[in-house]
């Protein structure tokens, strides 16, 4: 079929979506069909395991989005403290762009998946871990050893993840802002601090 | 009626649990009654606004547990390095019993608030604040400033939220332990190097 990357990666996405705002148990099978604009029959076509094996596409295809981000960030920034204020500036837009819906992609799929397959959480577990690795690569450009690479990077993503459950909350992206720029400054301090 | 608080009570504790566990969507009300062993009338009875009613008085239940619990690891603590280490070792504990299902009590509700109600989040966001103030207060009886303790605070909070997603995809308490240790070093440092 031509269209079978097209159509699978537009389902994965509408779902994604809808998880992401909505969360997996709110959302129905033909709610994705109909946000894909996608006919009934192709769901189970390229979703032979239903809407598990939508919920882990999407999760992958999120994940490997916001990796690339990540890593965008990672190059353009001058240090590892700025990036962090950069990928929080472009979380905080765009909660901002959708009136604070759109938080991290995997949060709710993630408090979920105990009810859905031990697939999902593994799949999710290897995204955040793809995430901090991406983080703590950038930290060690800066000359931190890797012990402590990693455990900012866990700072980082763990204050990040939490930053947006709160924004949510508040409805303000406030939180994602302020976080980034308290942890900013104590990397700046590590990075200036460093033996030479 | 004599059973008036009880019952009411004893539904709200089943619903936080529930939306904690699972989530608002994927809760029934029956599901609800049955863990509350309480009679179908009682919850219109005692929430005249439904499920939404019941996700309020859930939420300012547990929050107004967790806030007793910050307090309580606040005024046990030698210093808010240690609080932070204490309060975070009570979390690890919690999702390790409950085999990673127990996290945040806000954390769904808060991602699904947005198809509930405006009252519901002005409530969550109202409880996440409570809980930022007492850790503030605990960061000034360390004499840092008032700005310092309120961005640190606020760190704090959003990493340890963070930190309970990770744990719950990865199925393990150490993104709570770590990120607590990581924060805790770093207030440590900032206690020891403050303004005689």
């Amino acid at each position: 079929m031509s269209d079978n990357g097209p159509t699978r990666d537009r389902l994965a996405d509408a779902a994604g979506r809808l998880f992401q705002e909505r969360g997996y148990a709110a959302t129905g099978l033909n709610d994705i069909l109909a946000l894909a604009k996608a006919p009934k029959g192709s769901l189970y076509h390229h979703f032979t395991d239903g809407k598990e094996g939508l919920a882990i596409a999407a999760a992958k295809q999120a994940g490997a989005r916001f990796l690339d981000t990540i890593r965008d960030d990672a190059a353009l920034s001058r240090d590892s403290a700025d990036m962090i204020v950069r990928f929080a500036g472009r979380l905080a837009g765009w909660l901002e762009q959708s009136d604070f819906r759109l938080g991290c992609p995997l949060a709710t799929l993630t408090l979920e998946q105990a009810a859905v397959s031990d697939r999902l959480a593994e799949t999710l577990s290897q995204i955040f871990a793809s995430w901090q690795d991406a983080l703590a690569e950038r930290l060690e450009t800066d000359r931190l050893d890797a012990g402590r690479s990693e455990a900012l990077a866990g700072l980082a993503l763990c204050s990040i993840e939490g930053a947006l459950i709160l924004a949510r909350a508040r409805r303000t992206s406030a939180p994602v802002r302020q976080a980034a720029n308290t942890l900013a400054g104590i990397i700046g301090d590590e990075i200036r601090l460093r033996p030479a």
